[in-house]
């Protein structure tokens, strides 16, 4: 087995003294070599975080045997949330997509190029335009208009849904995809549905962030890497950057220099969530970066 | 005259053909040695702008006849602003604090240092706890309390307007000054009063910014300097500045580096105002920086 | 003729007084409206800088007869370089490649969703890596390798050189080439030949700059897009930007960070330079960004 | 005993599989409630680098107990460095200064609002420039001028060394001081003595950094603070940090902006130092930020 073969093991719960000791103890014990061990006690909510990341090889057993032991582990700290992955169960993720190619391209090129260790199982569009670019990284897509009628969306919505879920995805990314996810998606894919916004959340949620910023008069534009929830761009944020622009900057200057930032942000905050390094305190992420 | 002694000219008016060549020409014409040139044309309001600096002795009279003949140039285009300032006019500021010191040590230091190059006319504050800092530079200090009802917090402000006109400032700073200025305040001091806000306009604006910010869990907090116009938090910004953060920085975390940020962009900010770098497109700033 | 059919005029020379004003009004009596402008006047230097932006359509003649008259307003000012521009005139680009694909795959996707505009004449590459991504995207790709000894490395780059300027390119891209360029084609291609060094120059020159920034245990790395002159590493710089490294990351983890600042600075830096927004004086640039 | 009394622990040792457990379960043993916590191991020396704090009134004892006790983990571990300290016993800074007086300021300033929670004993100059800013501030100012002779310096030097080690200062800081510190008391202050370079290094050593900066044509400039060597602006690097800037900006531009990031580096890496979140690792530092 390779070198870089990786259980990784997430858990939060109440926080308390001794937890570390109980973890880090539990890892001795399975002589686990710790390559990345990361911790917080968040003193607003009162919750513990951690994730620890150990070779496979170090282990005397496998991931099921160390899910079995880790969950003993879970039970005693009264963990509301914990997890044990595997680094060689590859993960699946599916796109969402409208027009705008910028996102599309960067994700298929870290896939294409390996760099994003997991598989691509379907682009989906509401128009077209995006198709050539997802054949010409050999990936199926999938056109599934949504019309704008409740009936029809709902329709539309469902055939989505279906079309997702049969790929049982780690993720779904809605890679700059301009519709309006029903709240039972939001529900069903909760903690797996990522967008990116092209604004810097809270400010310029909604439609057109761009020119929302220009009118505003800002100095700065951003991106904002979400898990989206029911409430629009409201979900918890995962990652977010900006860049500097001045008054020679023109709406259409602003969405071009943002597509740099979205999708450097949104493949930075799909890579941390990939790799487990993504836990949720109720509207605030803890990213283990 | 000192080799710095300059004169800066600005203007904006509508947008045509000819304009640059116009007052480049003028400026050719008597001599005037550019030393810095900026220009603008926004597509938007179809307005142009301009800032021109100069050093004086290249000019063969006063800044009140270039004035004079500036503003010529300036009905022709049917400027709807325009301005000569003479750098050898010192300038005027105000300082208006409540009780968190950064800022005013801030603007203090670069006063003293002679980094800028203005006089402060009087420190105001709604509390005494700054009071010290201003006496250790040597500045007068005045207490006026502004008291919860209204008749108490319009006679203050009737108060704060004296003292503050009293000066004739070129600048009104509010540096972390925690009052809402009355509407008419805002109206009389218009272009000159200047506010650095705690938070990445305009996300967050009102009270505890860096509080909302941690609740809604942003991975970037930020300071806004910006003129205040009589709606809260939301007239024409001069300058933003953001850092990075995470969830391991509690809401006095994001305080205490928020501050940093805060005191660097009020003066910024505060440099562009007197150094004649920021003219005003409605709710939008051109900062010829 | 669209409306974004635009002529691009630049522009260096000694400075002295009049020189905006005798460009401008050169400009406005052939009726160009400018949509663009900017200007330099370097103190250090003497030399005086500028970029116009024109719609073609305000003016009454094309190209040739643009040029030929500036030419004259050009030889008034004795200027050592200038340059007529037409937007219709359309731009190539080649690229040399070695195993690294992070750059291709941007320039790729830039250049196949129409966001750069200019066509791509070849991809050479001294490896046969990176060949899969150029067919990907239906580009040539030519293979030549370059051997270790002197005289392989001599009849190599006979066959890049003739091989780059069968496609007579406005720019030659080294997208992480990992070969030292013969002083000879440096200086055949002076100007056009552009290179992304993954590191902060003047930092980390040579080989294996992510390793020498781990040693020596920066808190910031960087990459910078510059002109690539006969010293290594040496020629003037387009662009460059930085990212925050600390402690925890490997020298793998800042070449993973360090390929998302590198591809994101390259074409920045070779759109200034295909838009024409990019003088040089000396070791200096002047980017009209 | 307020809420904010705190120990501090740190210890690096070789690394292998139980550290933490073995801190953490001697934490967890004595009570002690952990604050935060960091833990960093290094593939590359081999080492484990931590930093604990604690809530002082979680245990049962006082601080040299503490230390007594974690003196036997430490030598269980065979740490090559370990420290308790108390955030009771205040920290002493000795200030050396030339004309420059950015920095200056912004460390008095953070001192005399108590934002800086340690003692000022003195400031030195070479020069009286800065004299009035120490007084200022009602700190002692002595003035030893460095001769440029070799047997001035040394006397120099002496009287300096004996001036400095009279406050047994917890740091001694270069704030802009424009003398070469002689090799021994680089060695004498090892790990105490800090500087800021207004360069981002390595690039830019020595003197005049933003003239080699703007000569090179660099597209950002920064600053670095570090620990001093005996080797020339090569010492461990504690925070770096850079601003953009063009090419309209001069020299002297150059060394307006750059004194806000010195002045920000400067009280950010030293604020690290004086809460021991800085170990070093060679010539890397681990900064527990």
């Amino acid at each position: 087995m390779p070198d870089d073969h990786k259980y990784v093991l997430t858990l939060s719960c109440p926080d308390r003294t001794g937890i570390v000791a109980r973890i880090t103890t539990f890892l001795a014990d399975i002589g686990g070599w710790i390559t990345e061990a990361a911790y917080h006690s968040d003193d607003d909510s009162g919750r513990f975080f951690t994730r620890q990341e150990i070779r496979a090889e170090s282990v005397p057993f496998g991931s099921s045997e160390l899910r079995r032991r880790f969950g003993e582990v879970a039970g005693e700290l009264v963990a509301d949330s914990w997890q044990v992955t595997d680094s060689a169960d590859r993960k699946t993720v599916v796109l969402l997509v409208s027009r705008e190619g910028h996102c599309l391209y960067e994700l298929l090129s870290r896939w294409h190029s390996g760099e994003m260790a997991a598989d691509i199982g379907v682009v989906i569009g509401n128009h077209t335009d995006l198709e050539p670019v997802a054949r010409l990284f050999g990936l199926p897509f999938r056109h599934i208009p949504v019309p704008g009628d409740a009936a029809g969306k709902a329709a539309a919505f469902a055939q989505i849904r279906a079309a997702v879920d049969a790929h049982t995805p780690d993720a779904i990314v809605l890679a700059r995809y301009m519709q309006v996810i029903p709240a039972e998606l939001c529900q069903a894919w909760e903690g797996r549905l990522i967008n990116i916004h092209h604004g810097f959340l809270p400010s310029f949620r909604g439609a057109r962030p761009y020119h929302q910023a220009y009118v505003r008069g800002v100095k700065m534009i951003g991106a904002t890497c979400h898990y989206v929830s029911a409430e629009l761009d409201a979900g918890p944020i995962i990652d977010q950057d900006v860049i500097r622009v001045d008054h020679a900057d023109s709406p259409a200057d602003l969405v071009r220099l943002g597509r740099d930032i979205e999708k450097a942000v949104l493949a930075r905050g799909l890579t941390y969530h990939l790799d487990n390094r993504v836990l949720r305190d109720g509207l605030r992420t803890i990213v283990f970066g």
